[in-house]
Parts: structure tokens; C-alpha cells; sequence
């Protein structure tokens, strides 16, 4: 082999991924064949059980470690085998049927679906519309997003990856509601993102001729997301909140650009200041290896972080209107969906955590 | 010739193009060309002085009428010979400069820059960065939204035509404000943009690499349309207002999404309801040609509006946050610039109002 | 109504659209809404049975005779009752067996799917896969390319549009090949097509993650679009005669590019020159309203002919290779499909040809 | 730091990138970045001189070792000192220029432009338009083909590494060329490339509006890549040969497809068949790290190739027409351009050669 690898072989870490066939499981397919530490063990889809790696995703046909890859239909048994740690990358619903034995049998279980973000199995009920289907789980998965809950990882089993509209919300604000910066029940989000975001599913209104010269809002008023959303900003408020999100969906292959607007506190010496601002996220965020905090000259733009697990966040308190706007892009795909749950891996089994993610 | 044209040739308006070499120029060469009513005699470009219609817009060399259109350097008397009314496609600044004269001269003006937008000539400076050209023409301008100012276009002489932002805002907020449903002082407006918006001009931040698979806001805190948007909002509030607006650049060609997010009015019984909503903009909006109410299963999409002059306008009341969704879309090059030009035009000279306009 | 319409709705000719739920169908009732001398009485699609034209397709709600439309299933009786003209927009296999009943009954039939463009039905099995479900209609069917079978059409009953690739290779080529300028057997085309032209089914490949930032060739060495191609060329060459054709998926929606390198012939005075190609194109299109033959500047863009009827040509010899270029673009669903089907209903009616086609 | 470096740091080979604000420049420094054995040390740029990496490429900031790095204005004293290996992505005239001073002070130079591709100063006069600058150096300069010149780049102080185009056409070609079983003179090329190909300059033609929803052919009959496609096929034809090549802009940002059909050549047991076509492929390329040759299932493109330094290659013989069509996928701005002259780099400084381009 041409490619020089440092790091034996025999202390790699054993991963399955359950749900390989979709665009994040592709993506985690791409970022795990390329993890220093990491051995891609089981790949699985119903879909393309038997057929190799290099059929489905030709581009992965030549990286290291690909060529032995098949899919295979998903088998608790032969996966506890096989893998220390699985990535579901499932519909919810289907993931906590596929996390519940997998957590029985000792294996670490990094979950992308919404099954183990909400801890209110009776809010889970109202905005995904069923019961749960493995409620005795919630109260030990932790809500993954490692710039807020990095202790929390570092011994978890069960890892509920954020969702890609909540991270892109939640990391400006979280640093701003827990020092009452600002008043998070104004708050009014406002996101767009890339098609990939609703899956590689065939459906009239995302295909390319529905999509390319469209922008549209969708879930106006309602979208699943705002349960986790709500529920993290409540909890970093020390009440119950609710907040005005409204994505969209524009003609671009990835990334989620946020916009907000929310009004900054009311102190004694009058409102919050931006430098009170800026300086809670320079703090809430200094070292951070994915957190990328722009000046005063830059907005936030999909394009600088496609392809990386970073998050670019801005902002700026309007002199006309007395708001602030908070301004966040990331890539659906990584900061918010598989490279920040590779992120968690790095952090639960002591890796660098910038390992296999500097794109 | 094939084309079977019913108007007397000797009745059609005699129509000039000052500027026709940019996005908005083009789209009004195109309808001009096609208006039954309508003779293009003046195209004026500096950049194209002397060339032919076809060898610049190859697709309209074939319209009636165009082989013998040449574009020219403008010269005002020559202008004021040949055409009863004159499109100004220019650029802030430059349009005043030409409108005078030919106001003077007796010509009809419809201004599409923001030169004759704004009544208050120390907004203008403070928005646009210099002294006005012609401050002594502002309280004659008419500002060309056709559905809340026919009466006045009608026996105008120099129609401001309004920006493309702006039309997006106003045509769904106006009517509510007037009737009070609205607090306008909580409004957050959030505008996707097609890349046209930025105009024909050779700038790296506009290259196809640099927009496609990319989305930014920009603006963040001051665009120059909040001027004209704030000034029709305060007159339909009777107080002055200020608002939130953040403008949004998108990978299309064309077309424009707003989604608002306002806090309804409070009235003794209780907040504004939805069915208080509905009911002012179907009463305000009920037989306009151009404007499309969604019911309550539908949203706003530009690809259902780009090549249109018409408006989409949607409404939800937020049940969780009790906020008031408006959601808008349009073409920025037609309803958002040249559409609603020759819609003023058709008003101003007595014609069916779609006339050339129905696409 | 607002709009002026100067033809006496009494004359008007009664249309239907059968199969009026994809792209090509879509591009139909708009043209046909906007037609001077048509009045659309019927519209025909299982899956919007009972729907509105509005609900389906919001752009059109507005256009004139629109809000009393609604989409029903089928039904040869009553479509025969209702209309003198019957535009087919359905799948090839499906069209013919629509066709024959109509066309018993006196309807003129106006075919875009492929069911009626081979001659030869052990052709048709070749291509298509299966027995041709009309034979004995194929001899009273004309290939209806407009510039090449205006006679035909006029007295035609059954017209069998041309597909969109066919269009583009042979309308730059059948001029040369009658004059015996080129040597048809060593023409090389490649054309790139629009994800339009896939059609409107949902379809992982035509999904815009899977078409945007992606080209690609695809029916190698094999398209059934050779059979149409093939068929007319050889009867141009008055020999059989096979071409090579490459189609590609390019990321636009709409628009076809073909490119064709082929070898002049040679003649006693050495091979064919530049000056006899541009001499045969000019004559063979001299008046021709939806042709436009480009000058020595210019090169054909889809962007250029998109929205219209038009098929944009150059011509240029390689003093290098001694091979002859032909270049062509043109809107796949409009000279390519619906566009090219109207210019032929137009003809058949004795109307302007241009009638409706002027966008 | 957290990632986890394994090569010491002192055995880093010290690299200057000059000319690095187009496309081609932006791309090498990613990838020399994240290169495991190479330390960037240089920077140059006119338009930057003196701003930080980080503010010109967002993206990079948080590469290691990027927030020490300045773009500076180019000086050769100072990046001798500093570099032993520079590259240039520079336009062609200037690179020659800097060459020159470079290869004299006993740097290894790999230049992305076509300064040095062309092995006779005439024909660059010819494609290029002005006299060579530094003839002097045509003869020791290696066209950095990796797959074909891998001896010779080991031992090179100049490279001259390929065009995209080229590139496309040759890998396919040459070992079919070689071996005898293609008539060359008979190959017509179809070339459909990214808009990144047209580098970062603002021009009207390559702004968003321009190119997006365009399709167009340029160059047609001419192309300076002719030169060196030419001068390659002549070198393994043994013969000088011209051939048929159309460039074609798409809008997608990167990518370029190649499509190619071409006479089989006559032996005496009749044409060439497919199975000695594909032999001959998988011979020459038979543990090519970058060439994957695809299968009779699957067909080029460029999306399974983007951000990849992978050419995908496929072959079909045409039963109708008795041509072979060839087809390749890569991405121009690294197979094409900074990813192939890294290729370079690592075969010259004798490291693996898949170093740093596993991504």
C-alpha cells in the first residue's frame, strides 16, 4: 500500500455503521475509511445487502481498507462481534429498535436519528407522532453536541447526535441564554438548507428540476427539530421556552445557513452591549477546534465550511432596531449530522478530538 | 409577417429604454417588444452604442419590431422626439440626472432606480451616501406599488418604481398595518435573493463559482431598500418604524422569498386571530391580476412565480410562539422590478392592466 | 377581464391535453392557455383526477380561462365531444392506444410521445422494446418537423411531434445531407440535455443532489432517439445510414446542446467549403421563424433559446481536421416538445405559425 | 495541538506556492496543508500581499499550521531561501518568468501553466501568441503525466504539469495509441468542464447569471490545450496527428467529462475488438493509484470524482456504427491541475505517491 498509516493496526477501533445507504451514512462512510484510528468493520443496508462498497459509492473504491467492504443486512449478534462502536444512521423510530440490543450487548451506540435527543418521551410522542419506542433508554443517552456536553461524552453509551437546524441554532445561542444575554423567547430563526438535508429518497419535490431555480419555507410553524431546539434552550434558560424557526430549502447540494434575531437583555446599566456579546462567545468558545468565530469584516458563508466539520458564527447588534443578529453555516452533513458524531467517537474513546475530521 | 397584431399601429405608445444593457433593461426590452400596445423606439446603452438589438440579446432578435432596434448613447432631445414615456433602468444617482430633463420635456418617467423612492431627501443621503440630484422632483414622484397607489399613478408624471425587497415586504404587510392587525415595530423580515438582484456587473463575489453552491446573508443591519420600506411602513402605521431586514444571496437566477415573522395585535378581546388575517388581505387583494393569496395548504415558491409579474402571499398564525407568519415570493425582475414598471405604465396610460403581462 | 383578446371566442379551436401532468404537459397548458386562437376545453391526468388547474400548477391560475379548468380522468367519448385537436403528452405504448380511438372519431391528433414517429414498426421493437400497439396507423402518420414536412402537416390527421434530440441533430444536418454536403455516416453528435427531459418521476437519479454539481453521458452507443434520427437521415441520404450519438444530463433544467462533427464531401473540385454549408443552411431557412442561424461570432447557448421556440445554429469548418462542426440549442421542452407540437398544430389549422409561440 | 502528526517535523519539505488567489492556487494550499510531509513556507500573491491566509480563505484557517501564514508579494531571493520546492499557478508568460530565476537557483519547480508543456517554441508561439520566454528551458522541462512519465518526473528539476482537458483525454488514449489499436487521427473529443476551469477573474461571461441554466460550446475549432493533447498523441502515434476537440462550459463549479469516440484500428483478423481494448487499459493502468477503470455497468462522472485526485475511465464499443467511445470523469482543479502536480511532487521527493491526496 502507497499510503503511509502510523498508527498498528491491532489498536484501531472496530466501527459498524447501521444505515449506510443514505447521504450522512455516505459521509460517514468516507470519514471513518479515512479516521487514523478507526477500522470500518460492518456496513449495513437492506437495500444493497451483498453488493461491495466500491458499486455503491464508487468514489470510496479506492481508499484504504475499501476494497474488502460489502453492505450487509443489519444482525445484532454478528455486529456486537464485530464492532466496540455502532453509528445508526437510521429513519427514527428505526434506530431505537436497532440502539436497544446493541446497548444490551456493551457496544457504544452513536445514534444520528432524533430516537434519543428528547428526554420527554411525551414530547417525542407529540412531534414525531408516535410513542417511543424504547423510552427506558433516554434517561442515559446523552444530547451529543461536544462543545456543551464534552464531559458528558467522554462516558456515555448511548450518544443521541444533534440534528443539523438544532446546531446550527443552538451554538451561538446556548453561550448568550446562559449568562441572560439575551431574552431566547424572542427569538426568530430563520434557516436554509441544502437538499441533502431531506435524504436520498425518491420524491417529486426534490428532484432536480423541483428543486434548482426554487427557494421555498416548508414546516412553517411546525418542524420536528424545534423539540430539541426548544428543549436545550430551555434548559440553558432555566425555563420553558419556545422560539419562531422557520427553515427552507435552497438549491445547493449541502450546508444549513441561520439567521436570528433575538432581543439582548435588559441589565441595570440598560441593554446588553455587543462587546458583551462577543466577548460571552470568545469565552463560551476560545480553543474550540470547529468553532469559527468571525470579525467584524466577515458573515458566515455555506461555502467556507462545506466539506469541514465547522461552524461559522457571526454577529451584530442592529443600532436601528435594538436586536441582535446572530448568524451561524455549517455543513448538514458533518458539524451537523456524521462529522460531529465522529467528533463525539473522538472525545468517548480519547482521540484527538480533531482526528480524521480536518478536511 | 406570421404575427397577427390587432392594435392599430398609429395608437401605440412610443416607449424609451434608458439603460437597456442590464438584467432589468433586458426584461423590459423583452416585454416592451411583446406589449401589443407598445412601440420600443429608443434603447439606449453606452456600453452597446451602436450595436444591434439581436447581436447583444440574441433570443429577442426574432420578437416583432426587433431588427431594426440599434441601442444608442442616451441624448435627451432625441428622446424626447421619439417617445411619450421613458423606462429608466439606471443606477441610483445616474437616473435622477436623466429624469429631469425629461420631465421637463414632457415625457412620461418611470424611474426603476431608488432615485425618486424616498420623500425625505436627508433619508435619501443618509441611505445612499450623497446629496439627492434633483430634490425638487420628490414631491412630485409617485412611489409605482399599482395596488396601493393607482389612483395617484394614474395622472403621474414620474413614477418611482419601487425596489424589489421592498415589494416583497410591503404587498403582505401593508394592508394589516392599515388596519392595525399588526404591530409593525416587531417585524423580522428575512429576503432570499436570486443573483440577478446584484445586476450585470463583473465582480468576483458574483462569479458562478463563487454564488453556486453557496448561501450568505449580507446587509446585516443596514440595506439601502429599508429606507423606502420603513418609509411606506410609517405612512400605513401613521408613526415611524423601524424593522428588521436581512436581505440573503441564493443560488438562482431569479426570484425572491420573504418570510416575516410579526406579533398581531392585541385588541380587547384577545390577540389578532387568522381569520382576522385572511380576511383583510382577501378584502384588500380580492381582484388584483397579479396577486396570488395561497390557501392554507399551500406556501410561496418562486419557481411557481419567476417569469410572472405575479405575487404569492402566504399567512399562519404560530400557534406555540402566538406570532404571525407572512410569507411572500416573487420574480425580483418582473413584479420586483420591470413587471410592476409596465404595470405602472398600463395604469398611467389607461390600458388593461395585464396588458403584456400575462405570461 | 382585464386582458384584451381580439379574437372572436366563437372561432376559437377547441384542445385537449391528454396526459397533462409532467413537464411536456405542463409547457402545453401554458402555451395553449396563452394561445390567441385556442380554447383549452380539456385536460386529462389519472393521478390529478378532479383536481384544479390552479391547485396543480399555481403559475397558471391566473392566465385567462384557467379557474374554470380541473383535471379529469380520460375519456375518449367525451374528449371527442369537447375537442377538435388532441395534444398526447403520455408515455410511448401508452400515446398509441389513446390515438387510435380519437383519431377514429375525427379528432386530429398531435403526438409527442414516439408511438407514431417510426415507420417501420420492426424498428419501433428494436428501440422500444415491445410491438408497436397502433401498425396500421403508422402510414397515415406524418414525422411533423415543421421546416421539413410543412406540407404534410396541413392535411394531416395524425402528427407525430419529433423528440427533442432528433430536433437538434436534425435540423442543423438535413439541409447538408439533401445537397449531398456532408457524409452523413461519419457524423459524430453529442448532445446535452436538461434533467427535464428525464420527466417528472421520482427517480433516485433525477433527485438534485444526484444531478447538481454532477454530468454525465448515459445510453451509450445506445438511445431510442437513434431510431427517429436514423430514420430521417437516411431517407434525407436516400441511404440507410447510422449515426454515433452520445446524450449527456447536464445540471439546468431545461435546454438542449448538440454538438456534431461530421466530414464534408468531396467533390471533383477538392471538398466541400465553408461558403457552400453556410449557402444550403441560409437557403433551407430563409423566413423560417423559429430558426436562427448565427453569424461567424456567435455560438449557440441554451440560455439564449430557453422559454422560446427557437433552434439557434452555427456552422464551422476545422481547417485542422478538415471536419465540419454543427452546433444547435434549443429548449427541449418547447422546439424540442410542446412548442414544436403548437408550430405544427398552427399549420394543420391554417393559422399564423408563430400564433402562441412568440414567448 | 490536537491532531496527531506522525513524520518529523524537521524532515518536512519546505514548499512555496506562488500565485496561490485563482482556483488552481486555492486548491494547492489545502491540499499542501493537510500534506503529512510538507511544511508550507511561502505564500505569494500581487492582490494579497500582506493579509493572512485565514482572511482570504476562510476555510483554511484552522488547518495546521495556517495562522502563521501571509500571502507576500513574489521574491525570488527570499523564496529560494525558504523553498525547495515551488509551485506556480500562475498564467502562461508569467510563469516562465519566475521559472527561470527558480530552476537557476537550484529549486524544483512544478508549474501548473502551459509554459513549459510544449516541447517547440514554435508551436507555443502558435497557440499562445507570443514568443516563448525562457525557450531555453523547453528541453529539460517533463510533462508531469505521472501514469506516463513516472521515470522521468523522479529525476526532473522543472515539471510541466498537464491541462485539464489534456489530462481527460490523454489517460484514456495513450496506451490505446501506444499499442496500436486506435486510428488517432479519426478521435473526436467532447470536453465539458466546471466553471472553476475559467479561473477566479471577474468577466461577464462566467458570472452566476450567465452560466448558471447555460449551456454552451466555446473555443470550437480551436483550443490552446490542442497543443499538448497534440504533441502527446503525435509522441505515441509516432506520427504527427490532429484531432477533433470541443470544449464545452457547464454550470457546475468543478468536474469536467470527456467524451470520445474514435476509429478502432484494422488488423488483419478485422477491427479491434472490445476485449483487446480493455486488456490494454488494464494493463497500462493496473495499480494506478488514481486511474479507476470502471466496468461494463458503469459510465463516468464527475460527481464521483469531485475533490478526488481520481480519473474514472470507461470504454464501449458501438455495434452500430463500428466506433469505440471512451469516456472520462475527473476534477479539473486536481487531476486536472493541483492535485496532479502534487503527484508530482510526491513521485520527485520519493514518497509515497498517494501522499496527502487520499481525501
Amino acid at each position: 500500500m502507497r499510503f503511509m498509516n502510523p498508527v498498528d493496526p491491532s489498536t484501531k477501533i472496530k466501527v459498524a455503521i447501521i444505515g449506510a445507504s443514505g447521504y450522512s451514512g455516505e459521509e460517514l462512510v468516507k470519514l471513518l475509511l479515512l479516521h487514523p484510528h478507526v477500522q470500518l468493520t460492518v456496513l449495513t443496508s437492506r437495500q444493497y445487502n451483498g453488493r461491495s462498497l466500491g458499486e455503491i459509492f464508487p468514489r470510496f473504491a479506492s481508499l484504504p481498507g475499501a476494497c474488502d467492504l460489502r453492505f450487509e443486512a443489519p444482525d445484532t449478534p454478528s455486529i456486537l462481534q464485530r464492532a466496540e462502536v455502532a453509528f445508526l444512521a437510521l429513519p427514527h423510530g428505526v434506530a431505537a429498535e436497532f440502539a436497544e440490543p446493541l446497548v444490551a450487548g456493551g457496544c457504544q451506540v452513536i445514534d444520528l436519528s432524533a430516537d434519543f435527543r428528547i428526554r420527554d418521551s411525551k414530547v417525542y410522542r407529540e412531534f414525531y407522532g408516535s410513542e417511543h419506542p424504547a423510552p427506558q433508554l433516554l434517561s442515559q443517552a446523552v444530547y451529543g453536541l461536544p462543545e456543551w456536553r464534552r464531559e458528558a461524552i467522554r462516558s456515555a453509551q448511548l450518544i443521541a447526535s444533534p440534528g443539523c437546524y438544532p446546531t446550527s441554532i443552538l451554538l451561538p445561542t446556548l453561550p448568550l441564554i446562559g449568562d441572560g444575554l439575551i431574552q431566547p423567547a424572542t427569538l426568530v430563526a430563520n434557516s436554509l438548507s441544502g437538499v441533502s438535508g431531506a435524504g436520498r429518497k425518491a420524491d417529486i419535490p426534490f428532484l432536480f428540476v423541483e428543486c434548482n431555480e426554487s427557494v421555498r419555507s416548508y414546516g412553517v410553524t411546525f418542524h420536528r427539530h424545534l423539540s430539541e431546539i426548544e428543549q436545550e434552550i430551555s434548559l440553558a434558560a432555566q425555563a420553558p421556552t419556545v422560539i419562531q424557526f422557520t427553515p427552507h430549502l435552497i438549491p445547493v447540494n449541502r450546508g444549513i445557513l441561520t439567521t436570528m434575531s433575538v432581543a439582548p437583555s435588559k441589565q441595570a446599566e440598560g441593554p446588553v452591549g455587543i462587546d458583551q456579546i462577543e466577548a460571552c462567545l470568545c469565552q463560551a468558545y476560545e480553543g474550540e477546534p470547529f468553532v469559527r468565530l468571525l470579525g467584524p469584516e466577515a458573515l458566515p458563508d455555506t461555502k467556507h465550511v462545506v466539506g469541514t466539520n465547522h461552524i461559522e458564527i457571526a454577529w451584530r447588534m442592529d443600532p436601528r432596531t435594538g436586536r441582535l443578529m446572530l448568524m451561524s453555516a455549517e455543513d448538514n452533513l458533518l458539524k451537523g449530522a456524521g462529522g460531529q458524531a465522529i467528533q463525539s467517537m473522538n472525545i468517548l474513546r480519547g482521540l484527538p478530538e480533531t482526528a480524521g475530521l480536518l478536511l
